[in-house]
């Protein structure tokens, strides 16, 4: 059974397996599920229904898949909704059908990945809900889970947001500290813009309008994170720049502030908050044996 | 240096290296760090401090040197704070110095260790803490981050809380699919008792007083779960049980709810939030280069 | 095809691929069966039986399956035993019929499996019969062959023996010297009890009866090992114990006085040696090509 | 602390990290050594001696360093004794001293490797010791168990045994199966030579002396496997083959026959028995805290 | 040790830990160096020198300190060279002084580091020296030995080169296939532009002038990737430009045609040569013990 | 799909998965291939052909088959050449049918495997080719691409030569620091013989006929390597050593220089540069979407 991933999201397949494997691994520990091995009789057949009990935006549903089929490869899956999918409470999103040993197995595994992906995908999906007048995006940060970045980047792209780096070494982002060590804005894309590739974009941090203006007079930067600024310099940074940059608001960004910065005209607000505290979304897996 | 872990916290400290190793690859990509190389002079050395910007419970501390160190093995830290302490906002918990790429590239894996799991265990405390005027304790649930259960299960112990599985192999836990499966209460212990080894607890899901009195009767359990009854029931089965059964309480239990439930007379309250749902603590690493 | 374990025996069936493939890798090396491939025509068909050659009891079929499975996907195997069956010398255990070079190269690696764990199984059951008339069960312990422990354990099971603890996390289990560092019986019980969560069993080694006397006294103990007791001494403390703890007699108990022990009225005998001195069971793979 | 292996005794110094790794793992679980995480306090140090309790020859001790090794990296300790010593019971092998904590998680895992491949070396000494007045070998199979090949392969040399194929890819052992369906042994030999590289040995099996002269006739074998013959036929054979093969019996030779067999002017006597059905060897580690 | 990287390459640290292993573990086998076991006194000292016999740009050194510490932690190196350094033939690049059986055992690894990543960074500097009279550079492709891409790529860049995406996942490069299938230029441009972060850059491969003209007007696009086209046409596509996009040059570009492409005055010309066809640098080993 | 190896090459089936999944990790890295998941519709069909762009000997085939059903376990492959073929420029190698973005992410994946393989194939092809007139075979040494040596030799084999040592750890081969450090030739033939088993082939490296004369001497030895020595020496070694030794040419032998050496008598030559020098074929895959 192919993975059917969200349209549009970025996921290498191979993180699936790994990482259900992984999962897998972690719950099944060295002697597997005592209980049902004590309890239920051996080639016992269930029938199961994954549901969402609350409303949200699906992430993680081919994460579901993997482990049910790794656990029993001729389990029988239906699916009724597809990642990316917005769904109200009680959602029917799975129809399983296999040993029932194997679902009860594979259930705390699959749930914990849908319930988590899924948290992501909602909590960026409010953020974007909250912007659709704007021409702005969100995207997510580098701030992860550890071990399951690449998960929860692609949960974020099923909520509707945008990507930042998935790590340090797809893109620059100079910061204030490398801004300092390296005697000053000018000097740092200089010397940035010297060794990256023509594959590699350029970011720099500012804190102030003037050293905005140093980036624009400076170039070699593709885009510059305006890191906590108040909404009036915002909206002189978008007009400052005029185009000639992307621009990216950072720093505490909320869902009761997103709407404001999104209207200063700038191009993606980012959030740390959508994949590191974003609360779990409530699915269940209703078995019948 | 070994790593300080919280007393009384349970951790293999096998755990710490592979977490830490595979979130550094995760970060560090194929290329590494390619902003601090391209602009940070070789050589250059970084002082840094490590501080909780909000008020918390600390844990993963040991994952914040070991992430360091892995990148700097020279690496010199003073460790101002342990797992396990609460701390006020803007407490300084450890100051390192070493080479300025290597504190840059660790950086972000260690926050994300240190902030996820501070989060769970200032979670954990909050709970800890309403309930401290009774004999009720705070335990977790298997609805944890995939691969990172060992770890959410040590923050949870630094915030004062229990532990329950770490995985389907370590204990058993009946269900209503298990009982169902098996032909009732009396028949799914008596099949577990059969075969649970001396060293295995027994547990069971009840929803209803007649289950309980049932399991009373039965014999064979360790503890019996007590499955989202209101706390007029919850006193009773206390009556019921009269020290005989290990009493947990389960299902939907709040911050709002937890002093009242712990008040009934129960052993335990589970609550998979603490793990699944608690935000992220706020912490930094401030850095002179 | 799914591994047919033997029922009421406790094993994660990741361990079985994994431990396959980790045997597989150390047989084949870098260059393969060089053998076959230099003297077995391509596409050469091989029809063969696995065969227990002395009488004993069955461990070990679903890694034999795994074996020739990953090496030829389409090989057709008829299962005639399963583990957990005792059977007599020359009893043919499963056909196969598939790739010649195939079945080759996986034969050793199969019979390694299935010789070392029909060993422990029917070691296992040597004690588990000259124990039948009594109510005593026998377990194994964590004196195994380094990786091998979760399969010795199954092992155990699938020849009528119990385990114990799977390994340091999963139980605690108070020695000598755990007794002596924390000031005592009464000391030591108490600290392991403040921290056990609710589903951790405890166990505590006693050497005399006073010592036991004081573990009653104490309370907090689930289980007490009787260490290198006379049986005198094991009888008296089957009488003062009367059901209030679970006791298991350990240190040195051979076939030759296992039935004595049980005849006590201890509750569990433990062997280190039916793991880690257990000859292996005589079985082959005849090949027809 | 670089490891010291048995002099003349083979074994990659990657297999022994590789090796402890993986058992550890397996037995400090998820939450590690809560017995001791309990009872014993924080910064504790241990004394220990690590002895065997019965004679027998060593082998496995560098494991035990490197378990202690990896839970205190600070650990000191003296070497008493070294692999491949034929040691009297009671004998010290090694004093340690370090943190208690890590000293108790790390001995049932040190003391698994050390028990088990000193059994295996004290069975190949047995049967060295036996054939000693001639001038015949001992040599082990590839009946080993699975993952534990390398270092079991260790312990026969430690016992002054040597070693036969580690693996299907180091040398060309041709057996009956090979021979049948390459159409006899002339045939098999030519295509065996036409492939196998300058550095690959050939082996092939013989059941009669006829096979024996056929072989001798072809050319090409280094070496000729009596399977099963008996002592008046495998004195014929050495006396037909009169130098101009390596000879290796084999065959359920145990050490009531190794002597008999060893006489017959044989070059090796291979043993299934030295690796898989050798029983532990009595080791301990007595701990002062 | 810290590995001391080339200045302005990129390379995350674990890739030179985790590939080392690999290494040495495939050299090493089972029974590793048998022939200095066998042959070499036990405690042998061992003096080296490690020397470029011909005359190139060094890449690799750190690998091959990586490898000789992980045989002998104690080893003393003396560093002469550096990666990125162009020496000449008979440069003693590395003095290293340890025990003689692990300096053995790690040459054959460290030496085919060295010389293959040497290998690369000679031939990509061969390139870079071609059209240093030119502003254009030169980068690799993704056409690398299996597994060692992030080496080849940092050996790209000791010899003056840049690198073009690390992987799939890093850069979009819209080829022939992707614009048939999307309806044109245009269009997918927009799907790609539509999709993409702010921190991804977009290349795109044309065969023509016309189809480099829809690029310019489509908008979106970073970077043009001029496949197989010849000088003249090279030179309007540049004048067409005028900057408003990076131009890469691909398809076939040779040490003879280099210079020629180069001055057509486009920024970038790609190779897969430098990095697939790479002939070896001759590099030695020499000890004395 | 059983991979197709070519006809009496060595590899173990198990290193085609490894490498396979390795590869494809580090090209899809976090996120996979976001330019096919941009701009290629879902459910796209792809048929493709693999082609040989120019004349070569096929090495690599199954690992091409690995990569494309990893990705899309549905693919439909039709063979038309296998491993070990030679064949001219523009020949079809396989017909490929499937999911167009599996395809897309496989290929240069699939390709870098089939044309580095290949170029060493061809390499040693063009090597034997042009000693076929004598009685010599071409063999490769250990200066193969790290992590690669396994699919490296095997491609050798293709090509029609023969290997050398897979590790350290397969044969004894004994050099002028071991001659020296174990004082003099028939020392160290003494010390290797003395340890050495039955099916451990030992070669020395002589530099000089009086070197050659002790090994005979000495006797022990399987195989002498004659160490850059001219034909003239080269020839007097033959007849001295008439047929007791294997005689193994080394040091420098090129294509210009083959045919000359293999005339001299030897048996094997071996060469280093045709594994780690050779360039890489030039194989495409021919997309139609």
């Amino acid at each position: 059974m192919t993975p059917l991933l969200c349209p549009g999201a970025f996921l290498s397949p191979l993180e699936i397996d790994a990482a259900v494997m992984r999962a897998l691994a972690e719950d099944l520990g060295r002697a597997g599920d005592i209980t049902s091995t004590a309890t239920v009789p051996e080639g016992t057949r269930a029938q199961a229904i994954v549901v969402a009990r609350k409303a949200g935006t699906m992430s993680g549903l081919p994460l579901v898949e993997a482990a049910l089929l790794k656990l029993d490869p001729m389990v029988s899956i239906t699916r009724h909704q597809r990642d990316g999918d917005a769904v109200a409470a009680k959602t029917k999103l799975m129809t399983v059908e296999g040993d029932a040993r194997a679902v009860l197995a594979a259930e705390r595994t699959a749930l914990n990945f849908l319930g988590h992906l899924s948290g992501v995908a909602t909590a960026a999906a409010s953020f974007v809900k909250l912007i659709a007048h704007t021409r702005a995006r969100v995207c997510c940060t580098r701030k992860t889970a550890p071990g399951l970045r690449a998960l929860e980047k692609y949960a974020v792209r099923c909520g509707g947001g945008f990507n930042h780096r998935f790590g340090l070494d797809d893109a620059i982002l100079i910061k204030d500290n490398h801004i300092a060590v390296a005697g000053g804005i000018t000097a740092v894309l200089r010397r940035a813009k010297a060794v990256a590739g023509h594959l590699v974009k350029i970011e720099i941090e500012v804190d102030t309008l003037d050293q905005l203006r140093e980036v624009l007079a400076a170039g070699g930067a593709d885009v510059a994170l305006l890191d906590n600024m108040d909404l009036a310099t915002m909206r002189r940074a978008v007009e400052m720049v005029a185009g000639k940059l992307v621009l990216e608001a950072s720093g505490g960004i909320t869902l009761a502030t997103a709407a404001a910065v999104a209207e200063t005209g700038v191009d993606y607000l980012s959030s740390g908050a959508i994949t590191h505290s974003a609360p779990n979304l409530d699915v269940a897996l209703d078995i019948e044996m």
